[in-house]
């Protein structure tokens, strides 16, 4: 979703460049070791984090891991930045850029695990090759992902979830969990489900909501 | 779904053994050849038929096509028989037997399309072994089908299309076409599709119908 421009949250972001990198050259590596209070902790990256309900809960319940949220939006850059310094989360990084160059942003095969959560569905044909599970992306998240590591991809919208279970099998991902109804799966996995704030608006109206886990 | 029993089909079935197999010895190759007027067409066939709608809908549509229908339920195969003799039907053959043993009853590699319409979903963990899509099933259908063949699955039921996207992705098959939402696609998809009896009611009530095309 499209956020309405907050100055203030441009503003937070040009202020905090200790936190957030902004469209950074992708001919020069980051030091992330520099970027975070325990750089040797497992990297978990997510791809459109938005106003970040998603990677906030997850930098809060699990600080022996570090998180990257990558987000083209300033406002929803700054949105983030707010409840990280108000949270002191020194295990989240916030990365305003283009996912279309992840694999410039960090060194190979660094992350655990890389979230894809609501991202926008680009249904016409011709806009395919913008969709977050084009094969030119699982490309790069291969780059990115260790060996052992894996893709974790939420959506409400069919036709995208169609498409990305074919983009990734095609690719020849190894699936590792699918549901087509999440909300309704087995509770230990309900309960484990981190909410981000498009899905629940989308499952309050009683939509499904679509995952899937995989590998390279 | 389990049908009622009705003496007339069970009397209809045993007095038309050129129409319908009846439990073949799985040691002892059926003469197919002798079975259909043109021996030398296509060969798709659907495992599961209930009432028949589907096949004798593609049987009607496809004279250049041979069709087995194979239905465990003896009253299921009469009711698909008595349509196939009012229409004269001389491309569609019945299989009374169990799907199990599918790869006993064709020769390797025979056929170009294996239909699984709404089968029986076995929600329970420890009837898995039983679900149309397990591996020990996979491996019969890859026996039957040609190399250049493929399977075409639909359900209404959740959990049986997640595990089933999990099983065939896990067994190394190839995805072709997928749709959580079959009944909502472009209209040329939604055209050309064939409900069955049970793909009609569930969709009426407004439930999404799942669609899997994939092949070896």
């Amino acid at each position: 979703m499209r956020l309405r421009n907050k100055p203030w949250a441009v503003e937070l972001v040009n202020n905090h460049p200790e936190s957030v990198l902004q469209d950074p050259d992708p001919g020069k590596a980051i030091d992330w070791h520099s970027r975070f209070a325990k750089p040797d902790q497992p990297l978990e990256i997510e791809v459109g984090s938005g106003k970040g309900n998603f990677i906030i809960t997850k930098a809060k319940q699990h600080p022996e891991i570090n998180y990257v949220a990558v987000e083209l939006q300033t406002t929803a850059a700054g949105i983030i930045l707010r409840t990280k310094l108000a949270e002191g989360l020194d295990n989240l990084q916030i990365l305003r850029g283009d996912a279309a160059l992840l694999d410039s942003f960090f060194p190979q095969h660094a992350a655990d695990v890389l979230y894809l959560n609501f991202s926008d569905p680009w249904p016409k044909t011709r806009h395919e090759k913008r969709r977050l599970t084009y094969k030119s992306f699982l490309q790069t998240y291969q780059n990115v992902l260790k060996e052992t590591g894996h893709i974790e991809f939420k959506t409400d919208n069919a036709g995208l979830f169609s498409y990305s279970l074919m983009s990734l099998n095609n690719y020849g991902m190894h699936f590792d969990f699918v549901s087509v109804d999440l909300h309704h799966e087995a509770p230990e996995i309900v309960a484990n489900n981190i909410e981000t704030e498009y899905e629940h608006k989308f499952a309050a109206k009683g939509n499904p909501i679509y995952a899937l886990h995989a590998h390279f």
